[in-house]
């Protein structure tokens, strides 16, 4: 027997027809090129992404057609995220941290027929445009820089006839957005979101037992718009009308730091890095950034070190929130909060809870592997933790390996190593492929380099399985300081040393002045494991 | 081109699974028939619908089947929501409010096999058992109770074998739950819900720019189980985890004011009367009931006069928040709260806001419609409020009628006279049926209702059209006054002079000691104007 309910697809015009009917009158601020501020309102977004849509079916866009955008986070990005899926093609986000090689790949691997690109990116886009087949290219600039051959953006939409787009049946299980994962092994994997998912996002992210953002919420869009869809947030931010802030290419702490202040943004999610660079920033000018607005902080894609977690508490009255999540998850698959186990008890206690990545999200399962056998959630045993959801991908595009991530009952193999609790807070203690085993036992990177980077000398701790001769793998740690601050090794060492086993403690500290990075800013530990792997064995 | 998305339905059992393995500590309380309180949960109410579902499967339920439930609220009305779902079948919630001939009607007219009984109803069920054709009777009560040929809730969950039931793969649109509406006109109509459209309305109205309930929340579970599911609350706050208080058939005010004091109640919704008799028992009894801890307060089905939302604001410190919705719509299509254009503005302006239904749903979109055009959004200009959605209702249940409810292009005509303003304010001015044409000009009964029942000696107060040689329709109140209070026709009309063209003041005040009420407590206004219509033919 079926239900008797109306079919009311889940798309992304719905949401863009609701931004434009109550919130119409809401803003969206950009930092343009050069430095100054753009604003207008979800009514003046939501007119020229249906110009937008116009320009790509005059241009011959068909549906399941894909088209490129290579941008930093603004306006016509925005309008872009919504144009390009409302004709029923496929927005694909090139991301411009990765290698010109791979942005190569995934442009021809995707068969993009249009890119739209930031003027300030061109010299990257120039260098691999012979190696790309492309159709049109339309530049997002000033009328009088864009190349012979391209298309001007502006132009292009002041001179599209019809110059709207009305909304067409869509089916919620079509393509919308394409995201090629980072890549850090082989070639970066194309994710195909369906409507559905990026509603069904949206909506769960929106919860009040979440990052809930409201119609009454400023949000900061920090993380980039090219990676994850931006952990989801212009889409869950037109849906809920909240008002937007986009930094455009202007990543730098003091920037945002003045963003968050002059736009009393109330909610921000990023990278570890970026709350700590921000920490520092605030120590050496105090008074400089107001946080008196924020409501909520969110991080995750690596974890927060608890001190930076405990000073936001405490000094700024801000509780930091964990979310975990992959590319191929929607992106968001966990999110922490205070649960109600946590809000009676101590400060201590608490943090203890915000350091995990939380518990899972409505339309979201989880499990824990090791060698076909599931791992209970007792909070100390740990496995393979693997996922399934409405928002999971269930395949990559047009990828044969595919299968290889996925378990014969369909779950995604997420290549993290984590605990869960038995209230089902999930604690990531690893990258699968990042983790130490030495003498047959686990021990966590993650929870050395967080007391590591506890110190107040130390700015930044990788630690990293190097093979030795009797234990197979020990860790040891890589180490960069503060600027003018100073500590040794052995110093480091007594400090670990009441906290954890003996046979947890790092082999060897090493000191450089920065640690590299991966395109999305977490550590690149393939990097250091392949510079450092062997001293044990040089050293023996 | 398709998304490459895991298929994950969106089925109540997913919404089961969640609070089993995250929220299995959280509480349910529920006041059994002797007025002790019940604490269980929900692990225990997991383990118990699964039971509870196995039994249904060896009395040889089959998907599809409808099994009814003649309930008040309560844990074991908790697991019949689940478990009946749980297999593929559909859940018939007997409205215990209807005429016994009614209920007779939808138990034969729904073909339930299957009635699942408070102890406390028998009597109810005794009288219509005779003209119904259901093959098991199932008893919540005491095992020495239970008549002859009946079965005991109780022992047969501790018998049944298996005695637990796994998940069934289920298709999200299958039906999951089937409500007939209130039927003021004609024979009820069944409303069936699918899977999908429970899931969605629970992530909606789980949504923080809505009532939004969270795991650290208590929501004392008001509006009756066996009317439009009790608003969804019940599977909303499951999904999310809240702590859930079941009044069971204890509905008296006294007994309400001591659950949410002793409970610590956060989030209760309810018809504006449960509201209004809370302000005169608080009022009569001070410093009994404690509503410190709560934080929202709602109220639909009928408008709440603005002295009370006034009252709660200014000497409770609690916002009331206004939803509207139908059986036929999920129930909830709108929302208020206090937005963006509100928060800054004054007291008298915040609660102009509040006193709307607030604005549509994510996933609901509504229009205004006269005469087969489309009304503005202006505030002022009135017209019948059509909705369509994700959870509105597309037909009704075996009703060759259906389609009359319906436009053309697919929109339910819900019957209710609104406007909307340019924000998407909704102001429901009357129900169709109830409104006032004099002169051909509408007067707004609510509007005419709310102004009487801010009077200090008023308590209740309808307004409804009579019939009038001149103007065909003119309007005319009737009220009731509080115990021990006066207050002359003359009073009431001079009150309401300042504030309303002279033409649209009652042409005569009727006191009557209470006025007559609808099964779900609104206010019968078909029988008012039964009795009361042609007076002023009469008079003249």
């Amino acid at each position: 027997m079926d239900g008797l309910m109306m079919e009311f697809p889940l798309t992304i015009p719905v949401m863009l027809r609701r931004a434009e009917t109550l919130f119409f009158d809401h803003e969206i601020v950009s930092r343009l090129p050069d430095r100054s501020l753009h604003r207008y309102t979800y009514a003046d977004m939501a007119s020229r992404t249906r110009q937008l849509a116009a320009v790509l079916r005059e241009l011959g866009v068909q549906r399941g057609d894909r088209v490129a955008t290579l941008c930093w986070n603004h306006y016509q990005h925005l309008e872009a995220y919504f144009a390009i899926p409302l004709i029923g093609a496929v927005l694909h986000t090139l991301n411009l941290r990765l290698s010109a090689d791979d942005i190569t790949y995934t442009i021809n691997h995707a068969k993009d027929r249009i890119v739209i690109v930031d003027e300030s990116l061109l010299p990257l886009f120039e260098t691999i445009r012979q190696r790309v087949h492309v159709e049109h290219v339309i530049v997002i600039g000033t009328a009088a820089s864009v190349p012979q051959g391209m298309l001007d953006y502006e132009q292009a939409l002041a001179n599209v006839t019809p110059n709207v787009c009305d909304d067409i049946e869509l089916d919620e299980r079509e393509a919308a957005v394409l995201c090629y994962t980072s890549g850090t092994t082989g070639r970066p994997k194309g994710v195909v979101y369906s409507h559905r998912a990026i509603v069904l996002h949206s909506l769960v992210t929106g919860l009040a037992c979440t990052m809930g953002p409201t119609e009454r919420d400023t949000v900061l869009v920090m993380v980039p718009m090219f990676h994850a869809n931006a952990w989801g947030f212009p889409y869950t931010c037109t849906f809920v009308g909240a008002k937007q802030v986009m930094p455009g290419s202007f990543l730098d702490t003091a920037s945002i730091a003045e963003l968050l202040t002059d736009e009393r943004v109330t909610q921000c999610s990023a990278v570890p890095t970026v709350w700590l660079n921000l920490l520092q920033y605030m120590d050496r000018n105090p008074g400089v950034c107001d946080l008196s607005h924020m409501r909520t902080l969110g991080t995750g894609g690596q974890a927060m070190p608890v001190e930076a977690i405990r000073r936001f508490n405490e000094d700024f009255g801000i509780q930091l929130t964990t979310g975990w999540g992959m590319t191929e998850t929607g992106p968001f698959s966990t999110q922490g909060s205070l649960v109600e186990e946590s809000v009676a008890t101590d400060g201590a206690m608490q943090t203890s809870y915000l350091i995990t990545c939380g518990r899972s999200l409505p339309l979201t399962e989880l499990r824990l592997r090791e060698d076909d056998v599931l791992v209970a959630w007792d909070g100390e045993s740990v496995g393979e933790l693997e996922v399934r959801g409405s928002t999971v991908a269930s395949a990559y595009y047009r990828d044969a390996t595919s299968s290889e991530k996925f378990t014969a009952d369909g779950w995604l193999r997420t290549g993290d190593i984590a605990s869960i609790d038995p209230h089902g807070q999930v604690d990531i203690r690893d990258r699968a492929k990042d983790a130490i085993k030495s003498g047959g036992e686990w021990i966590s990177s993650i929870a050395l380099e967080n007391a590591l980077m506890a110190h107040p000398a130390v700015s930044e701790a990788a630690v990293i399985a190097a093979q030795h001769p009797t234990w197979l793998e020990r860790p040891i740690a890589v180490v960069a300081l503060k600027d003018g601050a100073s500590v040794t090794e052995q110093e480091l060492l007594d400090m670990l040393a009441p906290d954890y086993a003996k046979w947890w403690l790092p082999e060897a500290i090493i000191f450089i002045p920065e640690i590299p990075k991966t395109s999305t800013g977490k550590f690149l530990k393939a990097g250091l494991r392949e510079q450092y792997g062997s001293i044990l064995l040089d050293r023996n």
